[in-house]
């Protein structure tokens, strides 16, 4: 899983599909592609210099996901290389949009996309605001 | 798991909520709650006489998900007993709508509410009708 | 998912195959089993009196794994009822063992069987002993 | 993920730990370890120039597992790099016989032990013989 080395507004991650995220009509599970965002998340803000791990640990920062959405255009299958695009696409208060492309690797074809609202609350579950380093987070709207 | 004995328009179904669902934050993870629609959704072919599972294999009648959307109002929680309520809200031609509403069963909680959209395949994912004895399940418009 | 009522040594507990656990063999993927398993070893616990949502916030108890281990005989398939048959096989200090049957509720097939090994923690994953009211967990060896 | 280039009798996959794989212990939820012995084994075959994809698909081999188990020693966290070690241990017949090793990336801490047997057979979970084109696959004894 890698990521653009330079702070792009849209971060790519890669995953290649496990077995495990099949099911028996051959091809991925729905469930799974809203892991792969979150695998973009994480992988979007490690691109802009933060570790989520520590942005929970250290800034008691979390961001539970209040809506999620996802439209499937083709369906991933077994061994896919795929790239997840992410960008933050707004921010208000303790509430981030961010948005998602599948994208299989082998023909650059759109397999799925996305979205999720967060809201920021610490370890109890309370709204808090966005610390000031994490303000500078490149916004890409859709 | 059980289900609501009459071909009502809204189906119950019940889970709890295992380990495996929880992440780090204490509460279940936002993918999962899609897994519990997809129970709701076999509960309510069960509800009315159908088996998803031989609809797949006697009728080649498939359904992958072409949409699916929740919003997250409560988190679940470990070993919560939890209801959820599964109603078909809209069919044209291979298209049919789900509406979903997970309840916390110890005080009635809304904690989520989610839709699908799915289009109507058989084993090579080409669209295909709804064979006709399916044609009198209950629409509920949301 | 019920348990037997009385506090038997061996506690049954229910589940049915979803469609997520599936892999594209049109069976079960393997990992799936050890959740059952952990399904097992919750109800084994609530059927003795015991939850273990409790056993960890009140009496910071946690039981994780320190080994675990399926044979597979015969592969579950999408919507079959299962019953989990759980026993606690030994326990030496705060060394808990389990073992496990999955059987397939229409034909009574045997279709795997396990153990799972646990260190008895507290939340700082420190080894502790078993409070008192939980030793009279009945024994039941292999 | 990324395997060693040398067709190895020990080959190295990698994956860092999703949020999905955590649980509210804090820490990777045990039956995940089997999905990732599953990325190792993959990985292993890639590495020798063969795709388990294309070996179902083009061969009609297809290893179900018949034994699975993992020795827990150390918890793998959140967004931890990890280096999965898979050598095939034994080859008889059509048993194969694999072993892992999750090992931390930063401190090169060993994580967990494993090993899963599998069984070769067609799609329709008749065993068979593996084809010539395998046999050249190295064995690293325990």
């Amino acid at each position: 899983m890698t990521t653009s080395t330079a702070p792009a507004a849209v971060v790519e991650a890669r995953v290649r599909v496990r077995y495990a995220e099949t099911d028996q009509m051959g091809v991925v599970y729905y469930a799974n592609y809203f892991v792969w965002f979150e695998v973009g998340r994480v992988e979007y803000f490690r691109a802009h210099g933060f570790s989520y791990s520590l942005m929970e640990r250290h800034d008691d920062c979390h961001l539970p996901v209040v809506e999620a959405k996802c439209r499937y255009k083709s369906p991933a299958r077994y061994d896919d290389a795929l790239v997840i695009r992410t960008r933050l696409t707004r921010r208000r208060g303790p509430i981030l949009h961010f948005a998602y492309e599948i994208v299989r690797e082998a023909d650059a074809e759109l397999l799925a996309t996305g979205e999720t609202v967060h809201v920021l609350v610490d370890a109890k579950f309370q709204a808090r605001e966005l610390p000031d380093r994490y303000l500078g987070l490149p916004i890409a709207e859709a």
